[in-house]
């Protein structure tokens, strides 16, 4: 048996069945459908990850990268699996657990993407990256590619998180903020790409391997749990890589012998944008874009997703569902899992757990299931969630006496 | 040998010898002193974590809690260990690596110490907590006493980065703004606690427990170096708890056979406030408050830290120093670093890297030391630090051609 730090064979499109080469720079298919990295998993049986170190590149055999010495790390990855039994009682789910990606360099899942993406790219030569985001995709890549020492160009809405503003100039990225949504950002990238052609386009799905990064945290889950998968994983659903990466995961592990069982995936998604959930209900195999989509939850504001179809496979294959929640829900739920818990997470994973209220009450959550929500982001990136109501007291003064 | 999960044995004061019983809660010394847990390390010789779970508490035989089941935890620790080369070349110290505390829940390493504080005051039977705080451990330790099932009682001064008010009502903390610095505060919360006789005081080093989960950080980058202690660690200093438990640990790894060289601390503060540095400048063994002490690095706007005298010891004990830096040198440091190596980090994090450059020029540092840099937070809860002018462009408009 060989012993390849990347098992990495070709690129497959899901769609029209085309297999590419990977040892090239390449965005999409020719049919316009994104590509899927495939691997020599006969070659990757041997994996053994438990003795490394505890990032996301203790999985190497089954990601894009050839050689660790073109990894490009800020440490991302093997983020907390967190029991939460008190919550858990409290909605009737008590075998709740939570995978916290507010820990990852950035406060954001993105990390995982851009950590392999920007390695991968870098590795085959690309000089510089461009893409649109909702904030937090852009802030990521642009540190990721800040470390690897490629250039990058970032439009986002300027209604997306402050902060990510903040984290995209100090990597030293050429940053637009752009009056309308991701959408518009995306058009305006493509149509600067054409004076920019040593960028790569790096939009979500049009490049290969931000979905092999995002997919690690299906390995993740379940060597945490004991090579065991849950029997329930919700995904707050923007353009859905994460769920996407997590079904090509499952599958990979089943190949690898790791696994049995089925995990039923379920898409969140915000009621002010869910074109997954209108799709699932209507058993359409794509989604339609919305009107004039808003959420709190702004990063599942993605009115079109491009992997829509491969969203929504994943759900029927796994014989999951698709659900939306109102702002006030995902708001109410975030505060809920806070003071239960002591976790603070951000909209898009707040989505998820209030989510889990409407299962429970439908009854496609009979309450017995071990139940995984994935927190796709840290609380503190998002100020304005949480109402802050309290006195100020002067230098001098007292505070009140207990109620 | 017995195979004890905390080899705590008491504790002690480090200023008159005092021995106190580590079974009951305890606060400060008679003689006002601080008090450090001491263990049987003997018994814990036999610690070996590496094939534990990645947080702090793999090294649990040398911590406080005394059971498995009585840990509060929200996944905290095995923070990466990163090596900036490319900063580390620039700035004339190559072998410079980061130890980057932004990774952890709430974004700051203020979690190290609410953890393993509120878990030992738990499961000693208190009932709920109350601190004066710049921010981020006031947020930390109401989300973690949230976990644990306590009230909290948080005073912070209006100054104090915003986003952590919002950590401390989602975990449902009672939680004033305080017009004035966190020495008012802490007078208010003394006064408040007269009337609250279930309320534990857990002010910085005013009980035992919080040093002892910021020691963990010693104990980490020890492991992570493959048991060599760095040549100079540079910590930003406020109340210095770090430092002094990172100086603690170090002396328990000797102990424990782990190590044999020394580590040269060095206690980095602003220019706005440099109490610690005055007084080492001096050769003074304690410090004396400033008058109007200021710096965008809030978090070490400390004008007298309770263990100030603790904090000079381990400066002299290791004959290493104390430096100040200008908030425009940190923020300088803040940015030059994001863009060399893509991490956001805190400005208490940036005034160490602010610091290298004065080191380095001094000839303090030769530039052959292998280095570390402790980072104690995620730049994201800092928006304010990082100046934003970039343009906004209409959803139907175009970027800028490349200049």
């Amino acid at each position: 048996m060989t012993e390849r730090y990347s098992t990495l064979s070709h690129l497959e499109c899901p769609k029209c069945g085309a297999r590419l080469d990977a040892t090239v720079v390449q965005g999409t298919c020719d049919c316009g459908s994104p590509l899927l990295a495939r691997y020599d998993l006969d070659a990757a049986r041997g994996m053994s990850p438990a003795g490394r170190a505890p990032t996301l590149w203790r999985y190497h055999e089954v990601l894009p990268v050839s050689a660790e010495s073109a990894v490009v790390s800020l440490g991302e990855g093997m983020t907390p699996l967190l029991p939460l039994p008190v919550h858990g009682k409290r909605i009737g789910v008590p075998d709740l657990w939570m995978k916290d990606e507010g820990l990852v360099p950035t406060g954001s899942f993105k990390a995982r993407g851009a950590a392999v993406g920007v390695s991968r790219a870098a590795e085959l030569g690309v000089r510089g990256i461009a893409m649109p985001t909702n904030g937090n995709a852009g802030a990521a890549w642009a540190l990721y590619a800040a470390r690897a020492g490629l250039r990058s160009l970032i439009a986002m809405p300027v209604d997306a998180p402050v902060i990510t503003r903040a984290e995209c100039v100090a990597a030293g990225a050429e940053l637009y903020l752009v009056d309308g949504l991701i959408s518009h950002a995306g058009a305006l990238i493509r149509k600067a790409l054409a004076s920019r052609p040593d960028y790569q386009d790096v939009s979500t799905l049009k490049e290969p391997y931000r979905i092999e990064g995002k997919k690690t945290m299906g390995y993740e889950i379940v060597e945490q749990s004991g090579r065991r998968a849950p029997d329930v994983l919700l995904y707050p659903t923007g353009g859905g890589v994460g769920l996407i990466g997590i079904h090509k995961a499952l599958d990979e592990m089943r190949e690898l012998g790791w696994l049995t069982p089925e995990t039923r995936l379920v898409a969140v998604q915000a009621e002010g944008c869910r074109p997954i959930v209108d799709a699932w209900e209507a058993g359409a195999a794509e989604s339609v874009a919305p009107a004039a989509p808003t959420t709190i939850a702004f990063g599942i504001n993605v009115p079109k997703p491009l992997g829509d179809f491969l969203i929504l496979r994943a759900l029927a294959e796994t014989e999951g569902t698709a659900v939306a929640v109102t702002d006030e829900e995902l708001l109410a739920a975030q505060r809920e899992l806070a003071a239960d818990e002591g976790a603070f997470v951000c909209p898009e994973g707040a989505a998820c757990f209030a989510a889990l209220i409407r299962l429970r009450e439908s009854g496609w959550l009979r309450g017995d299931e071990r139940v995984v929500v994935l927190n796709t982001g840290s609380g503190v990136k998002y100020p304005d969630t949480v109402r802050v109501d309290v006195p100020t007291i002067s230098a001098d003064g007292a505070l009140p006496d207990p109620a």
